[in-house]
C-alpha cells in the first residue's frame, strides 16, 4: 500500500527543481550585488509571533496557520511568510546595534499555510524575500522596488507591471479608517462573514473582498488618495519621481492595499501576464512597515521589504518558454566496465574525471555493450569511456565522441587531457589551441 | 515586550549563513559531478510514512517526532529525516519507471527532531544526502562512499575517520537477532528500560545503548561478523577491495549499527577529529537499504544513501580555521551623495555598476561626507563613488581608490570603465593590460 503526499504539497523534482535551483542563485546573486546578507530564521515560531507580527486581523493568522502544541504545550506554528520571523531574528540578535542602516537581509525557504488547494497553490511553498530596516528613506524604497524589478526581469521576464500605492502614515490610515467606517457603517450588514468582522478589525481589508456582491459596494468606497497627510504625499511623490528617474515602468493603483495588517506609505505588487496570455496575478509584492520591529521588541525603526513566490516565478518562466537550457544535468561522460570484476577500476576513471570537474555517470549493470551506449545516448552523454580485460591489460582506455562516433585508444595517464581536448568549450572566441574542430 | 525564537531551533545569520551557503553550495556541485538530480521533498509527510519507513522500534519515531492533526484531522509530521520521504516521491512519481538504475538524488533542507536541546545539537537541522536507488551493485556502495569521502575532503576536512560495517542480508539480520535474544535472555531483565523495549522490537538497537552499565553487558554479545551469510560477506569483501584500490582510508568496526531499522548490508560513518583535539563523532553516515521502497509501495529494490548535518560540518569547518575567506559580501563599491535631492542620481550610479557585476551599498543618510568614508571603510568598500551638485552638473562623478586614497574625477559616461580599472582582479597570470599596479 502506498502513502502518498499530504494533501496540498508537492514534489519537486527533475528540470523543475534544477529551474527552482537556477531562479534562486539569480535571485540571491542580485540581492547581493545590493548588498544584501542571506539570513536563515527557523521554520517554527512560537505563534503569539505571527498573531502580533502579521496581525489578527489578517487571513493568514486567522485561517491558514499550521499551528500546533508541542510537548511542552508551548503553541508552535510554522511560519506562513518570513517578515515577522526576520523581525524576530534582528531584535533577539541585536542586529540594529550599528548606526549603519538600512539593514539589508534576504532569506529563502519553505512557508506554509492552510489554503484550500487549489491550481498553482500550494500548503507548502517557496518564498525569496528581502527586508531593509531601520530608515526611513523614500529612496530605499526605490532601491527595493528597482532590485525587485531588476530581479524580475534578469529571469527574463519582460511584461513585469509595477502598481504601486501608498497607505499612508498613521495620521493618513486613521483618517482613512474613519472614513470607510462612516461608508460601510449601514452597508456592512449586507455583506460577507469576512467583511463584517474585517469592519471591526481593520475596515481597509475590506477593500480586498473578493465576493462579487460585496466588490460592488466597494466600487463607491472613498478613496485613501483623499486622506493622504502632507508627509505622505510628499513621501510618495518621491517615490514616484525617482522610479520616473530610474525609468522604472510603473502605475500608480489607489485600490492596493495589500493582505497583511502591517504595512504603510509605500506598497507595491509586481503583475505578469505571460505571452500566451495567461495572467498570474501578482507574481510579487511588498511594502514598508512602520511599526513591526517594535511590535516583536525592538527599536521604534520603519522598514521594508518584498518576496517572491519561487512556484510562481517558476511557472510564469515555464509559460513564458524561458526556461534556461543549461539546467538539465548534462551527462559529460559515461563510463562502461566490460566484465563485472573491471566496475572498480572504471568507477577510479569516473572519479578522477569528476575531480577533474567532469560530471560522470557510470553503468553498475554487468549488460552488453549495445545497452550501453543506448543508455549514453539516452543520457546525451558526450563522451564514452570503455575498460574491459584487455585495456587493463594495454593501460589504456577506450575514448568515444558520442556525436562523431569516432573511437580511439588512450594511454590511460593521459585520459584526462584526451577528455580536455574532446570537450573543450569552444563555442565562442576559441583560443584553447586544440584539436577542438570548432571554427575559431 | 520581545518574543524569543523556539527553544532548540536557532537563527542562521552573518558569516556563518554565508558559510552554510557555501558548504551546500559545493555538496551540490559534487552530486551534480556524480550525476545525482536534486529533489525537494515537502517537510510535512503523513506521520504513517516515517513510522513505516523509519521504523517504530527507532529513537527518532518512539520519541523525537513533531507529529500534530492537521484541521482535517490527520496526523502530519515534520520530516526527522529525508529518506523516508525521498523513497515516497520515487514511488509516487514512478522515477524508477526506467530500466537504468540506480536513480540517483540527492537533496537538502531542514529536519525536525524533539530532542533534548544540548551544544551543537538543534530540533530544527539542516541535512544534506543522497540516496541510489534500485541497484545492488557492491560498487555502487562504493561509489556513495567514495562520494560522500571527496565531499568532506573538498570542504578541507583532513582527518576523517570513515567506519564501515555489514549488516549482512535478512538472512544473516535473522541469524544474528536469534543469537542476540538468546544472550540478552536472561541479561534483559537488569538492563535499562529502552534496552527492554529494543529487546522485543529489535534486539540489534540494543548494541547502541549508551548507559554506562548496560555498555559493560553488551561488550560480551556475540559479534555481526560471525552470523553473516556467504554472499554477505563476499559482498562486503567487494566493497572493501574496492576501497582500498580507490586509496579511501578505512576502518572496519563491527559495533556499528546505526540508529535506524532501515539498514541492511553496508553501513558507514564519517568520523572527525578536529585539529585542536575535539572529538566531533560521526559527521555524516549512511548505509544500504534492502526493503525502504516496498514498505512505502515500491517495488521490491534496494538503495543506498547518506547524509551530513549542515550544522555539524561548519562547526567542525569553523573549529579547522577552514572558513573561506571569500564568502564575506564584500563591498565593491560604496556610493555616497552630497544632499539628499541627489540620492535618486545616486541610486542610478548604484544600479549600473550592479548590473555591471559589482557589489555596491548606497548611503541612504544625509550625513557628512566624513561619515559615510567611516562606513565605507567599514564595510571595506574598494571604491567610494561620491556625487553632489557640482558632479551632476558637470556630468561627472568622483572615484576614490579606498586602498591608495587617490581619488579622481571620471566622465559619468564612463565611470563603469574607471571601476573596471580600478578593481581589475589581478591576484593570478595578470593580463588585463589596465593600469592595475600588479606586478604582472
Amino acid at each position: 500500500m502506498g502513502i502518498n503526499n499530504v494533501k496540498g504539497t508537492h514534489d519537486v523534482i527533475g528540470s523543475e527543481a534544477n529551474l527552482y535551483s537556477a531562479i534562486e542563485s539569480l535571485l540571491k546573486q542580485i540581492a547581493e550585488l545590493h548588498a544584501y546578507n542571506e539570513v536563515r530564521p527557523p521554520v517554527l515560531e512560537y505563534s503569539e509571533l505571527f498573531v502580533r507580527g502579521v496581525g489578527e486581523s489578517s487571513d493568514v493568522v486567522r485561517k491558514e496557520m499550521y499551528t500546533f502544541l508541542d510537548k511542552g504545550q508551548r503553541s508552535l506554528t510554522l511560519r506562513p511568510e518570513f517578515t515577522a520571523g526576520i523581525m524576530r531574528l534582528i531584535v533577539q540578535n541585536k542586529l540594529l546595534a550599528t548606526n549603519d542602516w538600512p539593514l539589508k537581509l534576504y532569506y529563502c525557504g519553505p512557508v506554509f499555510r492552510y489554503e484550500r488547494p487549489q491550481l498553482g497553490r500550494y500548503r507548502q511553498f517557496n518564498q525569496f524575500g528581502v527586508e531593509a530596516v531601520g530608515h526611513n528613506s523614500p529612496i530605499n524604497d526605490v532601491e527595493v522596488i528597482t532590485m525587485a524589478y531588476i530581479m524580475l526581469t534578469s529571469l527574463g521576464l519582460e511584461n513585469v507591471t509595477i502598481k504601486i500605492n501608498t497607505l499612508g502614515d498613521e495620521e493618513s490610515r486613521n483618517a482613512y479608517r474613519d472614513a470607510l467606517k462612516a461608508f460601510f457603517k449601514d452597508k456592512v450588514a449586507n455583506m460577507c462573514e469576512d467583511c463584517r468582522s474585517r469592519y471591526e478589525l481593520n475596515p481597509l481589508r475590506i477593500l480586498d473582498c473578493k465576493v462579487p456582491e460585496d466588490q460592488e459596494i466597494v466600487k463607491d468606497a472613498p478613496h485613501m488618495s483623499q486622506y493622504l497627510s502632507d508627509s505622505s504625499k510628499a513621501r510618495f511623490e518621491t517615490v514616484c519621481n525617482a522610479l520616473k528617474e530610474l525609468n522604472i515602468p510603473f502605475e500608480v493603483d489607489d485600490s492596493l492595499v495589500r493582505g497583511l495588517d502591517y504595512y504603510s506609505e509605500t506598497v507595491f505588487e509586481f503583475h505578469y501576464v505571460s505571452q500566451k496570455g495567461n495572467d498570474y496575478g501578482a507574481i510579487g509584492a511588498g511594502g514598508h512597515y512602520s511599526h513591526l520591529v517594535k511590535e516583536v521588541g525592538g527599536p521604534d525603526v520603519p522598514g521594508i521589504g518584498f518576496s517572491f513566490g519561487i512556484e510562481r516565478l517558476a511557472s510564469v518562466i515555464s509559460d513564458d518558454g524561458l526556461i534556461p537550457t543549461d539546467i538539465e544535468n548534462k551527462c559529460d561522460i559515461y563510463v562502461m566496465s566490460l566484465g563485472e570484476q573491471n566496475q572498480i577500476y572504471a568507477l577510479a576513471y569516473a572519479n578522477d574525471a569528476r575531480l577533474a570537474g567532469y560530471n560522470v555517470e557510470m553503468c553498475f549493470d554487468n549488460t552488453k555493450l549495445g545497452n550501453m551506449f543506448k543508455r549514453a545516448e539516452k543520457k546525451s552523454a558526450k563522451v564514452a569511456l570503455i575498460i574491459g580485460d584487455n585495456e587493463i591489460e594495454k593501460g589504456i582506455v577506450i575514448l568515444k565522441n558520442m556525436a562523431t562516433k569516432e573511437q580511439k585508444e588512450v594511454l590511460a595517464s593521459e585520459f584526462i587531457d584526451e577528455i580536455d581536448k574532446l570537450l573543450a568549450n569552444c563555442d565562442d572566441n576559441c583560443c584553447c589551441g586544440n584539436n577542438c574542430k570548432c571554427e575559431n
